[in-house]
């Protein structure tokens, strides 16, 4: 093929991805509004759209024309060399368009259409405290699931095709495996430090103004490396992040005015995500490249500002002062040392998205096991709260006093498929330690530099190492460029062991 | 064609219509972010969102298929008379498919695209009240509306597909007779009204909490009729209305600390379309009779909210005491009948959203007056500042001192075609008072029932006779059904005279 050809098939395949990336844009702008402004009367509606876009944009991905011209462009290797932006987007493209093929449009229509009606009946569920509301849709949810598996019969696991989604090479037993290792280290550590006696957060406690609340997130997270001009932040029921461009990635928040904590580390984790985002090499708009590279990827970026800097000792020594002349009654006598400990406090507890750094992952590990049950067949949905109650109670020692704070408290599957997206969450705590272990190995300075509301080292190694990239390398590639070894438990069970001995047992 | 063949058929059609509806649906919530939330960062893609988007409406708007359906329903003529619900649906939806046909997709979406970026452009050279800022883009827009009058041939004036687009069945030698006429007898009244000692407003120029305001405001637009579980209120840089479906409905106002006016009637204004949009008959979503059937009757709904309803002593005797509670301070010392004079001042002004119900139109005859000329040929966009600055000085005695304030001030020819869209506000307030006196026909006691604070009775007479049909009728058959005879410029010159004589020349 001449060089002027293959150009113009360049140019037409740029096009049709752009298409494709344009109307997922869309369909996340529409999901965004429906979970932070749209009316309940929207919601019937709304369905309607994001199915007719959901059918609209699995079109463009399995086009056969969009096949043969990554075939074509793909037999001219001359100028592909793998780490090449452009050998990737075909890569990445590829695999996509084989992936879509095999799922039916008509599926993934009736799928968007009835999640949209699912998400909402969750709302009403949640707020009734009413598990039986949305059951009858969670089966249909569940069904779908394990349709969409079907699609993909060469499958080890049925929950194989739906980890794929968000952590492409990943397998059910893999998981399985990693998630009994932590939880037998895990599981003791945390006897251990809820043995001790509990620091005091009664200081977060306190009545704390809302919109103060907020404009101090808002300080810090574009201290943090958040771009107002390229992103926004919104109230919603569940935190969340969402991009629609290089140029546009929105996050969403929730504030108690009781519990200043709630405000501070949702903000914090999600503007991890969308600092992720906004690191991306801004050249792969429009392409598959432009986006996060997976789940646990992720989530490592999220869980390390959240919890590795957020929750560290140098981010307070440089914020805390702040925090204190903006509520000077509240915490005027209180020292940063027992802020610190008041944010690190460790307790069993029913909420994931509240739960500390150490029970953290028994709340994903349960939800992982019951998921995996569901799809197995060996769990009915009719049976899940008792199923959820029993395992908070084996595993954590607390029973949920109602649905609300046990298995209607995730927006997870009210929103998405059963399965392959929680397992995300421990793999992102897993990596996160892995990555800043390398970034300090790197630059040793980072934890002094914060100390002085300086976070561009640390931001400039997650760049260079981790942001930019998007989706041109797999997980497990990043993984192994970023830290010369493949992913291990065992630098996070050494951070927290050292933070948590420090904190609990050395007093 | 058997019962069951042409059941199927009438099934199919519905399917597309549905489609259409909805991708129209997905464009205005995009257009709605943009002019509520998106980050400046966002707009760049947000063009190629919509353009991408008004591409796959079109195809789906122009699909041979679509022609065959609306054929195939059409030839069989039994069960369809002209008042029938189907029939209305297939005249309309034929009368949209045949105009479709006549537009290449290529334009649309080169258009939607062009929007997007002068929009955005827009809002930045009137922040820094630049107008060769954005002019590139102007004669961009006035190439294209130039381009797309070219799509039909057969008209009598380069003006008259535009405004087909919002006003159906009207000419530009109509509209410009028919302005001739009103702005004959309305010149000389605004002298001798201004003529007179002008109404004291300083009550409304006070210092307003913004929140305050706002809470107000959604006061009174519930009670006027304006559902919040089926739509919103947002702010926005102009304000607008837009509808996503019949349970989604939104609006958006803006609000000045030091000027109370601008909330109160910004937002029944706005609350005015909304209420006709959540009046019709809700059987139709889905199809082309879900949408306010043009710009003049959307106008009018609009208008006699905000200025019948909205500007009179009944309205103000329900709302006044509220008032004055929210605002003991400002208000406390102000009678009803200062109130309702300043709510009534009289002035020639700069910014047409601003203006008073006498001058407002002469600010449209002059919009609608350039729009010709621009079209024409007669005037190019490099002279528009001045030609508007010249026609401000001659018809309102002022001159700009900025373009911010001249030719920047309104969004619609930075966010649309230019040419058919101001005619509609002018036709509305004639219309307003046609439709007001024919409900007052029918219920002569709609102001008194007002006085206390139930708008029951009017609202009916409207939804009866205007709000629930939609688009099933034309606006001239919506005129003649409602008032019994056609557009007529007498019952609002009537209405204008008698209150404002009781206003400025009884005292």
């Amino acid at each position: 093929m001449g060089g002027k050809i293959l150009y113009k098939k360049w140019q037409c395949l740029k096009k049709r991805l752009r298409e494709i990336y344009d109307l997922e844009s869309v369909i996340a702008v529409l999901t965004w509004d429906q979970n932070t402004h749209m009316p309940p009367g929207g919601a019937e509606a709304r369905g309607k759209q994001l199915s007719v876009l959901g059918e609209l944009a699995h079109q463009k991905k399995t086009a056969p024309e969009l096949g043969e011209l990554l075939e074509a462009v793909e037999s001219e290797p001359p100028f592909l060399s793998y780490d090449s932006d452009q050998a990737s987007i075909v890569r990445v493209a590829k695999r996509q368009y084989l992936e879509a093929q095999k799922v039916s449009t008509g599926f993934i229509s009736r799928f968007y259409e009835h999640i949209a009606k699912t998400n909402q009946i969750w709302m009403e569920a949640r707020e009734s405290n009413d598990f039986g509301k949305v059951a009858p849709c969670l089966e249909k949810t569940l069904d779908l699931s394990r349709e969409y598996a079907s699609f993909f019969p060469e499958s080890e696991h049925i929950a194989d095709p739906l980890i794929n989604r968000s952590d492409y090479g990943m397998k059910a037993s893999d998981i399985q495996e990693l998630f009994h290792q932590l939880r037998r280290q895990l599981v003791p550590f945390v006897d251990e430090i809820t043995q001790q006696p509990a620091s005091d957060r009664s200081c977060l406690l306190q009545a704390y103004p809302v919109q103060k609340q907020l404009d101090f997130c808002k300080e810090v997270i574009a201290k943090m490396g958040f771009d107002f001009r390229r992103g926004r932040l919104d109230l919603a029921m569940h935190p969340f992040m969402i991009g629609f461009a290089a140029g546009d990635i929105r996050i969403t928040t929730r504030v108690k005015e009781q519990d200043l904590s709630e405000v501070l580390f949702s903000t914090i984790h999600e503007a991890g995500h969308a600092i992720y985002e906004m690191g991306i090499n801004p050249a792969y708009e429009g392409t598959p490249l432009h986006n996060g590279i997976s789940c646990g990827v992720h989530e490592s970026q999220s869980r390390l500002w959240e919890n590795i800097i957020g929750r560290s000792r140098e981010f307070w020594s440089y914020f805390y002062p702040k925090l204190q002349a903006r509520f000077p009654s509240q915490l005027g006598n209180v020292s940063l040392d027992d802020f610190y400990r008041a944010i690190n406090h460790v307790e069993r507890s029913l909420i994931r998205t509240d739960a500390d750094e150490l029970t953290y992952n028994l709340h994903v590990i349960i939800r992982f096991d019951l998921e995996l049950a569901l799809l197995e067949g060996k769990l009915q949905i009719r049976d899940l709260p008792e199923a959820w109650n029993e395992r908070y109670k084996t595993d954590l020692g607390l029973v949920p006093p109602n649905d609300r704070d046990g298995v209607l408290q995730d927006i997870h599957w009210y929103f998405d498929f059963i399965g392959g997206v929680f397992q995300g969450y421990t793999l992102g705590n897993i990596l996160s330690s892995q990555f800043y272990q390398a970034a300090l190995k790197a630059c040793p300075e980072i934890p002094e530099q914060i100390v002085h509301g300086n976070f561009v080292p640390l931001h400039a190694w997650l760049k260079e190492n981790i942001y930019q990239h998007g989706s041109k390398y797999t997980a497990a590639e990043i993984v192994e460029r970023a830290t010369g070894s493949s992913l291990a438990i065992e630098p996070y069970m050494e951070y927290l062991r050292k933070k948590y001995y420090n904190l609990y047992l050395s007093r």
